[in-house]
């Protein structure tokens, strides 16, 4: 008789609900990974409403925090009982993709037509996180060590939010002395914000209209924080900039206004970096673009995975040079997690993230 | 009384005519040239249409060739009656764009909904070459002298057509053993295709439908040549990568088509380099853009100017790596250029550049 | 009449001393600054000894705070009565060095055997700033205007120590996460550990052995600070770093025990950041360079200069990122410089910088 | 009764020996390879002469192009029969270094006072490839297919000699237009020569003294080939520059000389790029180091190895940008290998590389 766990499950649209599943065998790459603390993603939520598509079965979830079960057959390096977290993004380490440095776009290639992001595999093509048990494949690449005294909920942003805000700056390539303005701030644009201030923007201008983020901005880094329900936007950063522009600008929602924004503030040579998960095609006006001549750059980045990244991320939290523990606003049981569903997808009661414990 | 020259200068849309013209004073910084040999590009063709908009009664063209004939009284280590050329593109060298390596980008700082491009000044925004004499500004930053040996001609392409065909492929950040798509054939297109075979890149597709340009076009590099009137493109180059997509895109027309296309068969991770100049908002479809879940980058380039990138284009056509000289397919001299705007105006007689001497 | 200044005039070694000479004439592109603040670095110390040759007669000194007196008649977008400062290195801007990105490289090219440091021209190729007055050459690509409400003291360090410094953490790339050495914590390392921590280095570990210098680089950003009079410093750092070495290693000092000692502690593929002048050939050990196969990577840069450069570095201290004020922990009118070249060329009284005013 | 194969095995200094070895056991990740062809190194005459030490019993060799005999039990997306190479260089794809991008310093973290080069295990800590039989660890990151019709000596040079000498010309970072010089024009240097044409060097200058290495080097790229027995070097460089020295200069033999001429004519802000494996401490002269104010790198790189490499190097081969045949000078069977490390190792009768036929 297999043993069964607590799982939440994508049923239909509208519809993730927890139920039993077997706990997974573990094949000769991979570890089982007991579940103490994840989380619920804004992605999770596009799940949920149906827009970005799964199979109807599938566990959802990419943000694990837990205690390695057990390892499989050929995995070294590690042992049972450790505490470990993994990455949203699994990487292989052995595909092509990954040994020329593209550790986000691994797994089977692209093909034309098909859904592309083969690193992206917890709650997207195969079982997630927001249950008793995770496996974890290819785990010698994937799971990291958590360091001595740090607790579940101060690791609990590095699989995702962490690891995907900070990209944002790195993918910008901001150097000392930039301008950088971050538009959104939730959990993944806040940290878009601390990454800028870690790496040396030295004017962070932020966008929001909720008055705790607006608040959490600058406690993570952010020089001004501009509401966009009472000013215009781009007007007031060109104004904050000497009519310059900013030499980074990072869109952290996934919506044309803000898309459209940050290429409008961007001064000639500077950079797009684009974190949001789009649900439509995107417009790319005439003048902001400049027709082409503005020698911008535009650049999206998925959430870089693998354990080399997640023990990076941990130490600038065991470096105290970033705490993201306010980002956690609410706490839940597993049993709880249709109740945190409805919660974070309507956005309630100022939710920045939730964290969920089996 | 003042002496006149000749001059091709922008009436009014749909009007260039040849007339006289005061020939400039020279500042300490400038220099005077006298034009030997120049060229039309594709941009000038946008300007007498109207889609690009400049003042009324300025000289029109960015692509000199010519003679040191005065230098201004600040200006050293040149000397008069020196062969030299200047980039389309005259940078200051002293402006904060400049100094942080932003060479195209120069000039008064963007002000928002003002025209940005302040590098691009030749025919935009100061008189230009396509007269009997070129003021040149910033003459120690942009003037760079012609290596013996070397004909006008065999110069011709580099102001522009060279600089920006090979920054396509050099902001695409081409490696070896790369595979590129570049989209478009006309002489900047060819120079792409050049360029991306001069860094390496080993499968080189390119695309047009004009058989002369298809032609030059393996010459230039390509290995593969999809004439896009007779098949998917898409479907083609993937076919081409065993569905794997190409590491660059080089958009080398300025249409929505071509930029689409380019989306359509970049990997995940790949670059995205633009060189066209738009004339219509652009669209990005969702799926082509994986969502913004891709790791693309989009890059867009104006022709990279200076008197060192000059030497060392001129350095390429010197050591006998590229011969451009197929790409002048015809002759006029200056009294004949409402001739010349005519016929590359509208296409005819397989033309990819003309030659233009005063 | 031609009008007087005084200045520290190299007289032959061991030897500067003040004295008399004209203010001098402004070329159409330079600008005369009346300096108002400035100090002595280690650098003059090496001319003071004869170590490191310049013509005698010439005025010392390359930190410049000042007025501008007197612009160029090709000089735009100044007015006379700005407070600016002008970066250690003044690149012309329209050199081939300058316009391939290699600010500090600038002026004559290197001819074999000869000086080659084109870019540093103050109290090395011309007179120098320890005087009433300096003219500043190539005034466009070099004056920075100094931000309202920054006081002398505070952007004082900006022209080399903070350029320098900072540089020796962008050249070695430094990315979030990274572990650093420091070698050294004078002036330039003090502000080459702010450097890393400000990239977001998370584990900075400094040596040096004087307490207050120790002190401070604690302040600075070092998060743990060996004294090399007390411990072994290799064997120090690869127990910090569990036996893994630095990504990045900084050379502050230009000797060879630090040189070999950050070979040592460099993890293979790690970066050697070397910042010191040499006064001697160095040995690189075999076994510290792993014979040549470990991807180590040494670099060396001269202090960044340019008018950008010195705008960036004064956003830095108008942000309050970074203040280095504790820096300056001597004053002196330059009436008194002799005395302050005994004080900070004997390394008394725990001097850090001193401020100099005219 | 375990089978047996052919192996040359190092036995003590001055002693390589042919003998009989069990086949190995295939683990879980591994893949066993029969060999095809192989070839002796450069690196492998140092193990000979005990220079660089293994352990007594070692199979020699790291350049494998075979056949797969046994795949893993993990091991998925190969199949029995399939020709394949691999890298000299194996990452396991899984390590903290290689999910930095460090793929050639994997394996074991560097303990202080080890060997650390990780990457490299064939005939280094593992049996290598002078054999019937390889055992290929990590084979999901190493093995790579041959393209059809490419035939094993097209792809010999692959594993190491095309692999380090590219990587002479990518860390050196060669960009269109640049001035190049390769010192030493062995195997490895005829391929930073070629890499160097491939990157768009446009002027390459080489320096040998054998006159057949001299004309292939011709072939491979090089405009100027300088004879070192017979002309000053540094010299010659400095004339052929105009005084200006090189962009790039990639040493490529492991010696003193050819390091510090490889120094003395790079430019300020140039890179020195090493390959060589050295056996002595090196010194840098204080003065062609220009006293660390030269903005200069130097930047060693050990062989980039793992599948994707491998991938396009043989692209490279396939699409006809190279051809490295003329390399392979010499034949033997692999009963023949004593013959060929006596012919090899004294580098008689013209030797570059010889191919070793099991």
């Amino acid at each position: 008789m297999t043993a069964k766990m607590k799982a939440a499950i994508f049923v239909e649209p509208n519809r993730i609900v927890l139920d039993e599943k077997p706990i997974p065998d573990v094949g000769p790459l991979d570890a089982l990974v007991r579940i103490t603390t994840t989380t619920i993603c804004g992605t999770d939520i596009h799940i949920l409403k149906g827009e970005y598509p799964v199979a109807r079965g599938l566990t959802i979830g990419h943000e694990p925090v837990g205690i390695i079960e057990k390892l499989g057959s050929a995995v070294e390096g590690y042992r049972e009982g450790q505490r470990v977290i993994a990455g949203a993004i699994t990487p292989s380490g052995h595909s092509n993709a990954c040994l020329c440095g593209c550790l986000s776009q691994d797994g089977p290639r692209m093909k034309y037509g098909f859904k592309p992001m083969g690193g992206w595999r917890f709650g997207n093509t195969i079982d997630g996180a927001q249950a008793e048990y995770l496996l974890v494949p290819d785990a010698m690449a994937n799971l990291s060590p958590i360091p001595d005294g740090l607790s579940d909920e101060q690791v609990l942003m590095c699989p995702d939010i962490m690891s995907t805000g900070f990209s944002g700056a790195e993918s910008g390539r901001i150097r000392i002395g930039d301008t950088v303005a971050v538009f959104a701030q939730g959990p993944i644009g806040l940290c878009a914000t601390a990454g800028a201030k870690l790496m040396g923007a030295t004017k962070i201008i932020t966008v929001d209209s909720v008055p705790s983020r607006m608040e959490i901005s600058r406690r993570m880094g952010a020089d001004h924080v501009i509401d966009f329900s009472k000013a215009d936007v781009v007007d007031e950063i060109m104004r904050l900039t000497d009519g310059r522009g900013v030499d980074v600008a990072i869109e952290a929602l996934g919506r044309q206004e803000t898309f459209e924004a940050a290429l409008r503030v961007l001064r000639p040579g500077g950079t797009l970096s684009s974190l949001g998960v789009y649900s439509k095609d995107l417009t790319i006006p005439l003048d902001a673009f400049l027709a082409g001549l503005g020698d911008h750059t535009i650049v999206t980045t998925l959430c870089p995975g693998g354990k080399e990244r997640m023990r990076r991320l941990m130490d600038v939290i065991a470096s105290g040079r970033l705490d993201t523990r306010p980002l956690v606003t609410h706490r839940f049981t597993l049993d709880q997690i249709e109740e945190a569903y409805d919660l974070f997808g309507h956005q309630r009661d100022g939710v920045l993230k939730v964290a969920i414990t089996p």
